[in-house]
């Protein structure tokens, strides 16, 4: 099987290992775009073949593919489905703009498997024919596009929803846990009113949940797919049904609804929808970067910190001072967050530096989204499983911190007015005193009503 | 009334002119924040107005504001409403992080213009005081982002949405206009197949349309409010009815369905919604350079460019270079949308950063959303009224470019093969000749049937 | 002089305020640019006083200005760069890309003054022409860049330097004051080995210190000006000598180093020395979003957080938490870093989207950058005139912290080795106790051993 | 070799793979970061290998280090300098944000290969330890960000600088051969005045010539090293002339000046000098953005486009249009640009959000640079290779357009001024004519005096 056999498109002939499924077209991209070294995503790969079968199946549907060839395309589509042929995928992101040459990675790859299935060889573009049949009624211009939208739907609803969904169920869990904890709020990073360890971890559980009812809706105008629209979006050489009947295939398939973008020209041209959807996931990392600093920055300590939190102890935490346990799940989600909000300014730059009838800025778009999705399902799980489940209130110094706290004297603001308590709350400051001892000097109250309006478990819960 | 008066507050006295409005605390923003000399954006001001007085109402209505304090305190929300009173709130936006100054600015501003009304005097802080009655059962803390939704809200369907549906109707009606007008399209930048100039501004359209559901789709987050959460988001302080009934007056008020934030928590300690928002403005700014950056080079020229559009000649263009007429509206709005982008990564960080019970980035976010609308609204209107809507095709070189075009070859794909076509467009590429001189000479087709396969109107029209 | 007078340009007759100086062409870019109501920056304006000196003398000299009509034109600009005439130039950063209806603008304002002052009439054009006389051997197009290099070297060295020297100063002296105050480190958030609290200021002083070197590395590029290409980089209709005489008589008036750029096409068509000044000004940003996040986080309490500095209170810092005081200056800053980060993106992607002989984003990228200068300058001297100055250390709390703090162990690992000395901190972090009683139950060191290896203020000055 | 053995680090027992060199650290962070799946890049690796042999030979040299373990790690390093064992390194980016983990498995994986080359056995930790003595005088957090200066300065000048100088080499020798053709110069992408299609290469020359610059003028603060400060810039643990001695043998081993950073409190805690290398390398993609997007915008057509410029044909084009041939490598290369300024954000948030004595945001920020400068400097290759060498100019397009062109007219400016020159292009746009027709037709020049005025060569030198 080793050495090389020739393979031909419309620039001549070539030379491709005899091993590789593709074709001359993909071969040249290999050549000419080496560059960077990171291949196109699997979710782009595994969204051309639903994208590959759903339209064999449609043009068969339509008459215009006939039943052998399109049966023979679809049997090489599950098989890239079922993860055997990604090795036949070696293309950079890094390549034509238009992601013409993984379309034609794609059609080569399913022609030369579809026909070595039909008792036809390697390159012999027969039975099965990568343009004539593969891509027909297809042009990269409107395939890429739909298999970005694909690629996208899929790991935001297959990937990152469940990961979040995970990460809000433990969060609300520790909310539950920490309900009656009463401990120092902290505004400025000063100490502030009483709230409980629940509240602020139910604050965190919300951000998530919104996080994910962000994700829904940025989903309608993905499921807008360009096919249909061929080469500038007017639908020239595609069947007239085309773009409706490949719309209710593809959903069948993948169990999205799908459906024919309302305007083939823009779905070509622009990718506002990628910069949304990517805008979402900028929100997201937005709020994963606060819950995982502010999780650090009350374990911080153990003794010289804010030590509120117990985070469970994974690693060693350093090489040179021995026993130290660091704060490194939140370390590596705040990283990836930081990671999606340059990828969100690539794929903005992308989709505003696209020219009249197509963006070329598509693979690096798609595959930002894709790493940012990614990067965030993979972190957002690891931060659940190896840091929030097992966090613990360190019950005795929250208690401690507590206790000592002069904003408790806001309480007092409505019995004695702000002026009054402000006073209390600075002399005890300057002083080094309690709040107690600093209220009852000034005579501002007797020391029953200092017990009975000073109560932090009431404060938290907003009572008077 | 020149000269200064004393007034004071928890930090001692302080010297205030006479004629200001303001009262201690905004006099100490002033002197500690000589910075950038950007004032808080009027939305802002306006938007306290509104939550002042909303609070007012409430607290009236909860009985536990007397009735004639209230009433002072809405005439003077009436006033700042009314544009009476801008010159009083002269804080920056680079003070604190919370926007408790402008806070105060805005309690201080409507105590001392109540008490003159009910016959006291500036600085008095009798009957009318800022904090215990103006500032009633509320904390900068959930003050400042009620007021940053109030205010985004606002400006988004006040000025960006009117703004964009008028843009969106001067492009279908120019849509309408080309709608017959069969051109060239360009994909790669390089000659494509045929479409009408009506498909290519249906496509701008389009994407202006998706603009205005992108906005829509982020209104319902920023309609929940923080209101009723005072210091940390427990409540402290304020009526337990207060949030839902400040948020029934506010909507009374302004006309939208405001609600109490699920969790008030979230609602201070981050400002997902607002960066949520900022991606909305970030993915329309995505789409607007697109339209923008399309219409000047289909305007290139007049005669070494692509020269299918003449736009509006407005201004001279050239201090040396005379008679030359430049695509100015485009420049100013391809301008926009690079800012808006930018201040998207401002937002963002901003949001990142924030520690524990509150967010103190609130008056960079809210500033760079605001002023993204603004610049989104006023250029949109600017690029329809002063380009959009006096553009005009050129029709003869439109024909001109279409009919020597070679790849209106692609029509002869789905009669001859992918790979004949391909050499037709090649030979007459390398000949300089015209598609129907080569397609003859090398006999893939007759004469009649070119003149029948290759119909560029068809084509545009997406049938064989 | 109220009322209009009659204007005229290449595109007609037109109206302006007879008390205007301006003319016709700024004229029309008030009416066409309404957008955004942010005027040029006065930076830009002064610099486009020096520039159109500058070119009065060079051409006087090289005998192509008549005397008395370079004289004029001088003392005009000298009045621009008194302050006097500012309200002269009315128009916004959103007009056209080159800065044309600026540059213009000064043209027609130094004609109508130098009109005025040789006794003739507003809009006379008469005897300095604005295009003949004032923009002689110059266009736009090269003269608008100068202007933006002139206004960022004058602002970076005149503004940013010397704040930025002032913090260094005043961080410097904190480290000195602090020099011999021993403290826990903090890695990952987490207790570490002992230094000094002057060490740490000393690492905040060197990040200023090279935050200087950076402005200073930038400025070469920066001191090559545009000038003499004229429209498109040939020079055209300019002196053979007016780039050179041009630059020497630029660098009279401004005492910086300007000179010809090497390439005046590279000049005209790119900004990338706006875009590396751009990218030092977010390097600075970098820095101080650190020092002053840090200061904060030191300064977090007064009683539940780090507690290690007091900061000065400037103000009250809560409208219901009575007596708060909020690390203020830090937020402002703060704030302005994630601006300045944020302006970057602006200013970059204007420098990536250019065309061909001129970059069409000129007046949004120098208004970014000297939006960032101003913010950062005025932010590090509020910063460090209302906070540094005036931070103190908490000795007692410092102390108290480091007591107490586990890591101190470190010291035991050339001693005992890394694998028995993590098993003393782990044995007294589980059991609350103190490094010693750790130490000593393990029987690893005897407690004459610990008191001689255990010295935090040796292990601060890196010895063992 | 396959199964596992058990090895142990302060956290207790693990299982390793039988057949890895890594030990317990790597092992648990393999273990705990399963995110993103991308590992440390191979540069980081590499200057690990030289981090630690520059650190064994000081060692051994200052007295610390017995010889024949020090010549068994450095044999180790060797072996990863010669690229045997880099599957070894299996860590992620997202991983602790100290890079502990890679550091840890740096020393695990040199201490198993030494151990083996000395007759011991793997997981050993004898004769030589890899915190003991692999890591000698070291911790992680002075050792990654020696590391990550390192690797980026072997990359900026051993990949990107070449790079560039290869691309700067061929746009010369592009300007050089189209030294002679006069062209349209186009403003504004309006047409402007001739220059010569050499001078407009000559430009992008330039650019690439003051990216090279750049690069050079960030290396300084890159070759500071933070090695010698230990944990937190104090050098506890490290012998007193560790940082100087390291220093020298790293630019012994390198071949580059490194030294030790001035304050190593600066160098652990911030890093600035990355984020200005991420700045400088954003700059060089606004430069390569502008080049590339011009190359595409000149070559477009063949027939409806500017057309002004031949790329080599490299690969079919379209996938549905027949012969088409696109601009490619301006593609990728506009993609890969998008990308860098995308990078340079995340990185920039990353230097943003460091606490205290340690940023934690360390394998992010380098992954990011690396990632810049990987794509950089093979993109630039890349693209002229396969494009710029090849660029042929089209000299009877060029011609052709610059013949019909109006802004010739700016050449009559300095004989019968701007107005009336004015008046000619106007009427000749308005009528379609030639400049020569309408200048003759309102009798502002005579025939002779148009040919002696108007010759686009002279203008093109900038002669009149």
């Amino acid at each position: 099987m080793s050495g090389n056999r020739i393979e031909r498109d419309t620039m001549g002939d070539i030379e491709v290992p005899n091993e590789a499924y593709w074709g001359a077209q993909t071969e040249r991209s290999r050549r000419f775009f080496a560059i960077g070294g990171e291949t196109m995503p699997t979710p782009v790969i595994r969204a051309f073949a639903y994208q590959k079968k759903a339209s064999a199946i449609a043009n068969r549907k339509l008459g215009v593919l006939a039943d052998n060839l399109a049966s023979a395309i679809e049997a090489a589509c599950d098989r890239i489905l079922a993860g055997e042929l990604y090795p036949h995928f070696p293309l950079v992101i890094w390549q034509t703009g238009s992601g013409t040459q993984s379309n034609m990675n794609a059609n080569e790859v399913i022609a030369n498997v579809a026909n070595l299935a039909l008792g036809s060889e390697l390159g012999s573009k027969k039975p099965v024919h990568p343009n004539d049949h593969v891509n027909y009624g297809q042009s990269s211009n409107d395939s890429f596009p739909t298999v970005m939208h694909i690629a996208v739907v899929k790991e935001l609803t297959g990937s990152l929803h469940p990961a979040l969904r995970h990460l809000h169920g433990a969060l609300l869990k520790k909310a539950d846990e920490f309900a009656t904890i009463v401990k120092i709020g902290r505004t400025h990073l000063q100490d502030a009113v009483p709230m409980t360890l629940g509240q602020e971890f139910g604050g965190y559980a919300r951000q998530v949940e919104l996080a994910l009812s962000r994700i829904d809706s940025c989903l309608p105008h993905l499921y807008e797919v360009a096919q249909g629209g061929t080469a500038v979006g007017t639908g020239l050489n595609a069947h007239p049904k085309f773009a409706v009947t490949f719309a209710e295939e593809l959903s069948n398939l993948t169990g999205h609804p799908f459906r024919p973008a309302v305007n083939k020209f823009e779905a070509l041209a622009a990718h506002d929808a990628m910069i949304e959807a990517s805008g979402v996931l900028n929100t997201i990392a937005t709020g994963l970067m606060k819950i995982a600093n502010d999780i650090r920055l009350l374990a911080s300590g153990p003794r010289s910190g804010l030590g509120e939190l117990f985070l469970p102890e994974n690693e060693p935490g350093s090489s040179i001072m021995p026993g130290k346990v660091n704060p490194t799940q939140s370390e590596a989600l705040t990283m990836v967050c930081a990671q999606v909000a340059g990828n969100h300014v690539a794929a903005t730059i992308g989709g505003m530096t696209g020219h009249l009838e197509l963006n070329v800025f598509k693979p690096m778009i798609v595959a930002n989204v894709l790493r940012s999705i990614r990067l965030l399902a993979d972190g957002a799980r690891s931060f659940t499983d190896h840091c929030v489940v097992g966090i613990e209130a360190n019950h005795e110094k929250i208690g401690e911190l507590m206790a000592k706290s002069l904003m408790l004297v806001t309480a007092l603001n409505t019995h004695i007015g702000y002026d009054k308590s402000a006073q209390i709350a600075k002399k005890a400051h300057k002083e080094g005193s309690t709040l107690k001892e600093a209220a009852l000097a000034l005579g501002f109250v007797t020391e029953e009503q200092f017990a009975a309006w000073i109560d932090p478990a009431k404060m938290a819960r907003g009572e008077e």
